[in-house]
């Protein structure tokens, strides 16, 4: 056994609790070098001959490792545990203090969940599990209120550049309600909708206050009421990491600086504000001087910024925040703010804005969520760019469950485009059935979906700005074919709970084959579903479970005798097979 | 390169602040599988081509692994990395998104330390490097106060049982503090001082009130301000995660059941309160029905105990808390607890009990340290129990420090045995040498020691309650010697930072070998320590850095040339030797 490549470690995605009264334990080990792995668990105030063994399962590999997992529950929220590993004759053992052959034989030296405390149960909002999200840049969905457009405001439907305005606003959302609803998603999430100077709001001027462009804070509040009227969720996106320009405390330090009374409100590290080599002598975002970092440390600021948190979900009613830039503010700032957004809605989404990996950040104290973009990359990758082959692809999406707690990634907030990346069909290079195939994946994987804005509609668009076209709203120019493909497979969603929160494994996923297959599973249904990603018709053999299967985006029934069969995919096309009840 | 044994992950102990310009990267590889790594860094907003690149040094190893540490400063604050490993002519590449022999070329998907800000950065009180702790076992230390004793009080100097008393008391302290002081420790840990029914007081019946059997209030109030003026710290046992019995919310709920207005206060499985089959029907410390398990979840019980928290601190001046049984109280408690500690002293020594692996508590927002229970198994099994070479020694000294960051090292609370362990002497079978030598290694190591009371004069005893004697007040019980001995040691490791925050390297630590030696190193000092745990004398082969170098314990002085010399050192016997400044 290798054993250099066993790993646990106690806490964080190895041992958690799922809920009140599960733990969650894995480990890893090299790629097909244990044949079995059981956890030996128990109270650790009981005599140790006490304790119990339960046979651990394989949930997943990539190249290096195949990844354990095992449930219990502890009858008295304490644990003491250990692994007893074996391959042939050879038997290791994983304690805390030790590593090989000799069995414990005490409680001391071996692994510990102390105390399972309800206080310390990572609980995302139960919602975001059977959510699917609609990304929504306000300036480009919809003009409902021309009165409020900014000056030189373009006709609709033209060419965006980095800071041309269109018009669109939160009465066009308002007036497209029926749309988004026909759509089938369940939840919005807006891109910024504070006053800035910027066409993208990135550059808050006032927390408080929706843009004037945009409507009114009365614009939102009806906004919001509108959408909970048809069950529709809506986030919106906090940037708290750094200002605008035109942040009055920031203008000030602009005018008085080091005496202003806002100076703490900013890091300067040199007097006057100003560009030397291309660096602000203050903080920012990047080095964008536009965007001055908030000093999150100053009681002064978390008490402003913890105030703007709550205003819009006790005044306004929204579901959550999307934190924009959130790696970069402290983490005792998002656990205040977890604090206070859990007083006012227990129930408010809180998803972190993270390009890397961010367990710091799931733990129960801080976020529910981080946008996967691991995921996005990864399913491009393979869908998209021809960059994988479908067990690379797998070892990817193995491990990228592996990394959290799988309460995590059932909120997980799967991207694949957005206002700031190519549009999906643009990275298709306008192959609407390979981003048919790569949306379908999205759709049928564990992890809230986002759709961005005309997506649906076979909208194009290269990078920033050309991403943030406006949305046509005459049906002749959309991909009809496309949106009757989104709105089936929300639908399909929707209507089976094993497509959102199911056992997910993949059962073909080979070295130098893009095909794949995978099964979602849970008590009331059990889909079994093959992708064909590669430009031509191929012929892939599963074997499905004896019955009736029928193919929920064709017509196919299917008998399966449980023996391995033969299924016909065309070019990027895929079968979703759900077995009928007998 | 194995693969499988590389190892790294941002945050925790792998990726940390140190402080507020320094951050300290680390990995693990093979042992003896890599001959170089460096660490390619920079800031993740300036072009990939401006990243720099630093060499990395192996700072220690065990069996498996080879631990690589390396500290670069971001000069924004910002920092994206990667891993260049070497071995011939293999280079393999480790970022968060692959490992392999592709180099990155781009900032996403390489390992992130997003920002460096200061609220995160874990900063333990900077006086505890410094301290050399005492621990005091009230009811057994010295009886200041016969006025105050309990009723059927023995002799003092009797056979202690689970239940009797002797008299002990703060006044005790108090009138003992020459003694202390001159021992050299400039620390004291009290085990509980507050109103319980026991002589171990661990079953609190009042938090706000020190027990009628060991003064009053205000002696502990004299008692710390007495201390203080000697330079003495106090830290007292807080025991949050259970009361005792007679705890008054806790009397109102045996009486009223789920009536009582505290039925809250504690976690009731069913009414009315009882044991069944050896099992409380309420959840308590162990199977312990006199330790009711505290709902630290429940507003008012928080508020309670962060009272009791900040009340000693703030008017009665103690420097810190250990907390009893910390692993089973809920994180959120503690975050919160640390809010309030830090906020009345923010010097004030936050330290844990557990007897497991750490590193969740250790992240800056909860704990400042662990009573390190695995310093403590290794030195007893390596010194004492004659069950570890040099080299698992040294492993296992390595993975402890590997284990956590460097600035939880540097005040780690390292014990050789207390109040619940059976005595040093006793664990050494009476071997005084051997005791020393272990007492040594405590005292010329990272991490604060921590001497049992009455260890330093000879005090044996066996397991609790052997271990809880009375201490001799008439010196013709003590073993001068040994006082001697400790009294020396102490006052070595205050003269010389170098034996509190140098370096830390194992010269020698080899398989089947019960030799090592090692060594501190700061700018002021240079430190060779050379021990042989074996009773007999034996040589030992060692190149010191040339230059005159004096021995500390004894009196030898040595020229060094700089090639390597034999030592002959006496039956568990060492050589502390200090490089004489040219």
């Amino acid at each position: 056994m290798l054993l250099e490549a066993i790993y646990h470690r106690p806490k964080q995605n190895w041992a958690y609790a799922y809920d009140n009264q599960t733990i969650h334990l894995r480990i890893r080990t090299k790629r097909r070098d244990v044949e079995r792995a059981e956890v030996v668990y128990g109270d650790k105030y009981l005599p140790w001959d006490q304790m119990c063994t339960k046979e651990m399962s394989v949930v997943g590999h990539d190249e290096l490792f195949d990844y354990w997992h095992v449930e219990v529950e502890p009858p008295y929220r304490r644990l003491s545990y250990g692994f007893k590993l074996h391959a042939g004759e050879e038997t290791i053992w994983l304690t805390e203090r030790t590593l090989g052959k000799e069995a414990p034989n005490q409680h001391l030296g071996n692994f510990e969940f102390p105390f399972l405390n309800p206080a310390d149960v990572f609980t995302p909002p139960a919602w975001v599990k059977d959510a699917v999200f609609y990304q929504i840049f306000p300036e480009r969905f919809a003009n409902g209120d021309p009165a409020n457009d900014p000056e030189g405001v373009e006709p609709w439907g033209g060419k965006p550049t980095p800071s041309n305005f269109f018009g669109g606003d939160l009465q066009g959302v308002i007036n497209h309600l029926d749309y988004i609803e026909k759509l089938g998603v369940n939840a919005i999430y807006f891109t910024p909708v504070f006053e800035a100077t910027t066409n993208h709001k990135y550059d808050t001027q006032d927390y408080m206050k929706v843009d004037p462009h945009f409507g009114t804070n009365d614009t939102l509040k009806e906004l919001v009421k509108a959408c909970h009227a048809r069950g529709i969720r809506v986030l919106l996106d906090a940037v708290f990491n750094h200002s605008g320009r035109t942040f009055a405390p920031f203008v000030d330090v602009m005018e008085k600086g080091a005496d202003s009374p806002y100076a703490d409100w900013f890091y300067v590290r040199e007097y006057p504000l100003r560009v030397v080599d291309g660096v602000p002598t203050y903080e920012t975002f990047a080095f964008e001087p536009k965007m001055p970092k908030l000093n999150t440390e100053n009681p002064a600021v978390k008490a402003y910024l913890l105030d703007v948190a709550r205003y819009w979900i006790e005044e306004v009613g929204i579901d959550g925040w999307r934190l924009d830039v959130a790696n970069e503010v402290d983490h005792q700032f998002w656990r205040e703010f977890r604090k206070v957004v859990k007083s006012v809605n227990p129930e408010a989404y809180i998803l972190g804005e993270l390009f890397h990996e961010g367990m710091m950040w799931l733990q129960g104290d801080q976020f529910d969520a981080l946008m996967n973009y691991p995921f996005t990359g990864a399913v491009l990758d393979f869908f998209v760019n021809g960059k994988n082959d479908g067990a690379q692809f797998a070892g990817k999406m193995y491990g990228q469950l592996f990394r959290y707690p799988h309460q995590a990634n059932e909120v997980t907030f799967n991207l694949l485009d957005s206002h700031d990346t190519e549009r999906l069909l643009t990275l298709c290079k306008g192959d609407v059935q390979k981003m048919k195939l790569a949306a379908l994946f999205q759709l049928t994987f564990l992890g809230a979906p986002c759709i961005y804005y005309g997506d649906e509609i076979g909208l194009s668009g290269s990078h920033d700005p050309d991403c943030r076209k406006c949305m046509p709203w005459d049906d002749s120019e959309y991909d009809l074919d496309l949106l009757g493909f989104y709105q089936r497979t929300i639908a399909l969603r929707h209507r089976y709970s094993a497509l959102r929160t199911g056992s997910f494994k993949f059962l073909y996923a080979k070295e130098d084959d893009t095909r794949i297959a995978y099964e979602r599973q849970d008590d009331e249904s059990h889909f079994m579903i093959m992708m064909n990603v590669k430009k031509k018709e191929r012929v892939i053999q599963l074997a499905l479970p004896a019955g009736e299967w029928v193919d929920e985006i064709g017509d196919a029934r299917i008998l399966s005798t449980g023996k391995k069969m033969k299924f016909s995919l065309p070019a990027f096309g895929a079968l979703v097979l759900r077995k009928l009840e007998s």
